[in-house]
């Protein structure tokens, strides 16, 4: 079977955003019709990924709407939602339409509208993923980090410095992300002084609620050396859940979604963790980057917190985590963020990031929808890899 | 590249359920994994189409909750959404799944929880696919029906009784389908003497409220003769949109999306509409079968009225349409039904459809989400084809 590529890739500005889903994913499909040299009537699949356009605005049937709005009727179209992995299944979703060979150019724009809700509205959204009988008792998605954070810590003799240290290695990179919502630096002490959401997580340890969207256009390989010289291929991917129920896992920083879909990208890549070069992870709270940094392989586990207090995951560290600002500076809009991280792997991989740019090779993103229910991990090679 | 082939089939009682969406996906799913004698660890790829279940119920994250309810972690799951059209694309997801390779067996579990909201409550969340423009001026999916029988009518010379005979037809097939929502026969003066819903068309032209799911199994047909002798296989599928604004086609009484996701499945299967033996219609609004009947070659446009007033598309016709009873009596709870007239062509082709049975090689299921907006037309065909 021929590999599936990337032949284009956009995101807008994220942030608060007055735009609604529809301009939303719109302003992305253009930018990423453009960056590709596709037109619109040479798209035949178009899939969107978004968790809650109905419960967010009201309105529903998104990808139509897209269809309608980048003239590319009679396009087949799609939602795919995986909650806030939604991007990372979108990618899937295209992967397997061009590998099927169901479609010879598929469009995939991610996107979410959440800044005109309160955080309380937007985080009671969010929380209808989780478990009825986790929910009643209050246990939202920052109050399983902040449980889990404290037993990392407890368990592995981590300081909890270093968890104040990813937020200010990712705002650090967010500074030279022209799209990331938060383009500032943080110093430590400011996160460790910041007011707590859920001890021991402090403000500074989440990321924003958000508006945005971004895309990417996946053909073959052979379809893609029609338009361009320089694509991505994407030579591994996978996923996989975890118990809906989060006190049932027997380790709970363990993420098995994160371990068992990066299992198969590894073995479908033909590759492994000491062949990435950069990785975009996701780090909706700090104690995310751990646990996903120890899951893919990068390394054992209760050591991933070693990583961040040496400087290898900074820019210029043999293994860049979040060049893009992660989404605790880049921002969290649900939908696209699987599909923003991909977006920044390609940059890398193309040689385009600017300021950002590292040496890379081979590019992973790992997509976490919930806290870990459902995870995609993809794997992507530049064309000269 | 191998055919996908169907392993099993499975729908609960369609209705008024006393159970919420979560009870509802186990329910068909697990009826599934029995029928198809496969055990939840070998699901690999477990998909759930709905629409709306954040809008409906408050609960969202439905596919990870369904694969801890059937033990099925850590099966990859997504949900697909296109709106009442959320079961076709599951199919045709779950049938990428399968031929992409990523997959070596996908469980689809199709349903939605409605009936516990008011008519008005559920007709407004349909009613959120629409554009602005037309929604704000009340054009509901109801009154689009309304507007399309009134112009097919006048522009072809059909009597207003065929549309009455659509509905007498499939509530005739829906007394011997056990999970129909409407066990009962009407007569023709019944339906055209039932209240004005939206002019010419009246209660009896319209599908109800309801409450269920509906589920399939996939894999390779090299995997598929490990279980059974009797299974299905997917020889042609294909989906397609047409414009959001429905005053925006140039004529309203062809379906484009219906039009060019068959031309594609025909195409795939390499079959014409004279090759199909039996065939499950999406009959939303009675007018619907009508154009459906049309674009997917069944008739010339115009002449769809003239086969169920010739009885052709009777259960003893030569071409028997919604022999399940259709939408219109079985009941359309709007992720599921996609699924749902796959299962009833499963039945067919396997000879298990009881007292409905018709002797079928070859069948079609057409779902079509919002008045045509996106469609996906699926071919099968039984192991003795």
């Amino acid at each position: 079977m021929e590999d599936v590529a990337i032949v284009g890739a956009s995101m807008t500005r994220f942030g608060q955003r007055d735009a609604w889903i529809r301009e939303l994913l719109a302003e992305a499909g253009r930018a990423c019709l453009d960056d590709a040299g596709v037109s619109a009537d040479a798209v035949d699949h178009l899939y969107v990924s978004n968790m809650a356009s109905g419960e967010f605005e009201g309105q529903t049937g998104v990808p139509n709407a897209l269809a309608h709005d980048l003239q590319a009727v009679p396009a087949y179209t799609a939602r795919i939602d995986q909650t806030s992995s939604s991007g990372g299944a979108g990618i899937y979703a295209a992967w397997q339409s061009v590998a099927s060979g169901a479609s010879d150019m598929t469009l995939l724009v991610g996107g979410e509208k959440m800044t005109h809700k309160t955080t309380a509205e937007a985080t009671d959204v969010i929380a209808s993923l989780t478990h009825p009988c986790e929910y009643k008792h209050g246990l939202t998605l920052p109050s399983f980090a902040g449980l889990t954070a404290r037993l990392y810590l407890d368990t592995y003799d981590a300081p909890r410095e270093s968890l104040g240290k990813v937020a200010v290695k990712n705002h650090k990179n967010g500074v030279d992300n022209p799209h990331a919502q938060f383009r500032k630096e943080v110093d430590l002490d400011t996160v460790l002084d910041s007011p707590i959401v859920a001890d021991p997580l402090r403000l500074y340890d989440f990321c924003p609620i958000t508006d945005g969207s971004a895309a990417l256009m996946f053909c073959t390989v052979s379809v893609a050396e029609e338009y361009t010289d320089n694509y991505v291929t994407v030579s591994g991917i996978g996923g996989a859940t975890d118990t809906h129920v989060v006190h049932e896992r027997a380790d709970p920083t363990t993420m098995r979604g994160v371990v068992e879909s990066s299992d198969r990208a590894y073995e479908m890549a033909g590759l492994s963790p000491d062949d990435v070069d950069v990785a975009e992870l996701h780090d909706m709270f700090t104690i995310l980057e751990f646990l996903q940094f120890e899951d893919l392989g990068f390394a054992e586990k209760g050591e991933g917190w070693k990583a961040v207090e040496e400087g290898r995951t900074d820019r210029d560290g043999d293994l860049p985590i979040n060049t893009s600002g992660g989404l605790k500076s880049k921002g969290h809009p649900l939908g696209a963020s699987g599909v923003a991280q991909a977006y920044e792997i390609v940059q890398q991989l193309r040689g385009e990031a600017g300021k950002r740019q590292v040496e890379a090779d081979v590019g992973l993103a790992c997509n976490v929808g919930g806290f870990g229910n459902c995870v995609t991990t993809a794997i992507f090679e530049g064309v000269d890899a």
